[in-house]
């Protein structure tokens, strides 16, 4: 392999890692008291301020009322990220989203406002541009509580100043394989960054994914928040791609022989749990970035790890029961790695 | 179905339950002590007898020397049960097999003559009479020792009398699954029978595969000791037709996944260790026999159980290592099932 080909494969390998991208922004307004005390129609008043701010802009926004949506549906917008555990359980909310999922306000959650911007890759700029505008555009219809010393008020102090939190989602399969990812989440605290398993607790890492996320919203500029985490991320990723190279030379056909496993499995099972199919998925993830699967993209896996959720299940399959849940996941999952090889 | 239909349907479940029937004749020369006593001279006088004897035969079989057989050869001999154990490792020995490897004298093994039968599915009485036929033929050439209140005399007091072993290969993987085994693994030596599993040791059942066999060779006829294994035989077909009606009703979608789910594995692996294989093509066994696989027959599996086996790997695969035998096997079987469906 020449020299730019190799590069343009460590390119890949690192796009690979990361799944995505997102800052939020959360944000209050002046003359009402925080969610937590606010009365119903002050609520609903602050729900129709966001809703025309919305209505002049280039974007069409669609709104999900919380007290009229149904639990499945909720589920489905935490499974997207696109709303929190505790807005799903909020009937004051509400959230607007755009066409794409990929910008959306939550409004009456923690905050009056939490403005969302969630993209594929490690694009954390362009979403707090995104962000940015967005809120730019509401600022100029709404007061937001506001003071020069301390930056935006927010309901809880931690979110203080620049009401930001930016976090990108990471796929470390070869770190937690060979043990190194518990030292990468202690460091993290150290520099006020936080690197958490996405799903699953303790010790027991579903999918490989982590967040790293700031802790820190107070005493920084935006761009250095941004700039921190893109910073840490990089140097997550290189550490990565490092232990996926020791995996593959200390194990050579015993990976392949565990990878191309997975992919005989979701082409056949009739029924499977979640997190038996986020670490079947994590595998089939590691095989495309290792160049050892044919016919199917990692963006697609990404997509995939979304579909396979229980609230999707429902919502895409119309699933009644678990039983319908793990075979309707199954049958989605033997459909699409039908055709998929391991080419090793 | 109508009843024709479910008659067949059945009677094909049976075939497949049986893997193979076999017979084996224990016979000594008058003139010559018991093999382990026997000069290096006479053994060598014995397998040039039975030799001339087989000359005359309207059958051709190929002589193997053990003390001029290598290792891998003879374990290759032994996984396809033409030579036992002790064979293997015994110099003075030889073996004469028929091209279809379903007729077979061991020389010199415990007894001066093993005469082997061995065939697919329950045919206990064919096998019998292709060894009466050739013990027949060799009884004009060689002097057997026989006492008219002994019959044929043996090596070991077990085998006096006919001299008869008769053994039939049983596939359960239903009653080893509901754990309904051990009752019929012990019941069987209250009348006379053994039935043990075929391979591994204790409660593990590798492949779900085991043996009925008789234990006494005196006091009956050979007809009666066929008719006795043919029986009992049929009496565990049953049983285990009804395991696994009972299996089916009960996991339903769950048994269909852990077959399905083994045919992906199967198409899929790239290292495979003998037990794991032996495993997964029980699976698929069942599977055919449940009717949930097509593009396989259950004859093929039984021969793939063959092949599979290390001595067999290294023969027609040529391989060197644990690793080669490991990989050949997974090569092997990647190839056989990558075009076999589950059809459930």
């Amino acid at each position: 392999m020449n020299e730019n080909a190799e590069a343009s494969k460590l390119e890949d390998m690192r796009k690979s890692i990361v799944v995505s991208s997102r800052v939020r922004l959360a944000r209050n307004l002046e003359d009402y008291n925080f969610p937590n005390k606010l009365e119903a129609n002050e609520a609903k008043d602050i729900i129709s301020k966001v809703k025309e701010s919305l209505d002049g802009y280039d974007i069409n926004f669609n709104a999900v009322i919380m007290a009229e949506a149904d639990m499945l549906y909720k589920e489905y917008l935490l499974e997207n990220h696109l709303i929190s555990k505790e807005m799903s359980e909020e009937a004051k909310g509400a959230v607007f989203i755009n066409e794409q999922n990929t910008l959306s306000i939550m409004v009456n959650e923690e905050d009056h406002l939490r403005i969302q911007a969630l993209l594929p890759g490690l694009h954390m700029d362009n979403a707090y541009e995104m962000c940015d505008k967005l809120d730019d555009l509401l600022e100029k219809n709404l007061r937001y509580a506001f003071r020069e010393n301390l930056g935006y008020l927010t309901s809880c102090p931690t979110n203080l100043g620049t009401g930001m939190r930016a976090s990108v989602m990471v796929h470390l399969p070869a770190l937690v394989e060979m043990g190194f990812i518990t030292p990468i989440l202690e460091n993290a605290t150290q520099i006020g960054l936080a690197v958490r398993g996405l799903y699953g607790e303790g010790t027991q890492f579903i999918g490989s994914l982590f967040q790293v996320s700031n802790q820190l919203t107070l005493g920084f500029k935006e761009e250095e928040i941004v700039n921190s985490i893109m910073g840490i991320t990089r140097q997550i990723i290189e550490k990565e791609i490092e232990a996926e190279r020791i995996l593959v030379s200390k194990l050579g056909i015993v990976l392949q022989d565990r990878i191309s496993r997975c992919l005989g499995i979701l082409a056949t099972s009739r029924v499977m749990k979640i997190n038996e199919s986020m670490n079947y998925l994590s595998k089939i993830k590691l095989g495309i970035r290792l160049g050892w699967i044919t016919g199917i993209s990692d963006e697609e896996i990404n997509r995939i790890m979304i579909k396979v959720q229980p609230g999707n299940q429902i919502i895409d399959y119309k699933a009644k029961s678990q039983e319908q849940i793990d075979t309707g996941r199954a049958n989605l999952l033997r459909t699409i790695f039908k055709d998929v090889d391991f080419v090793g």
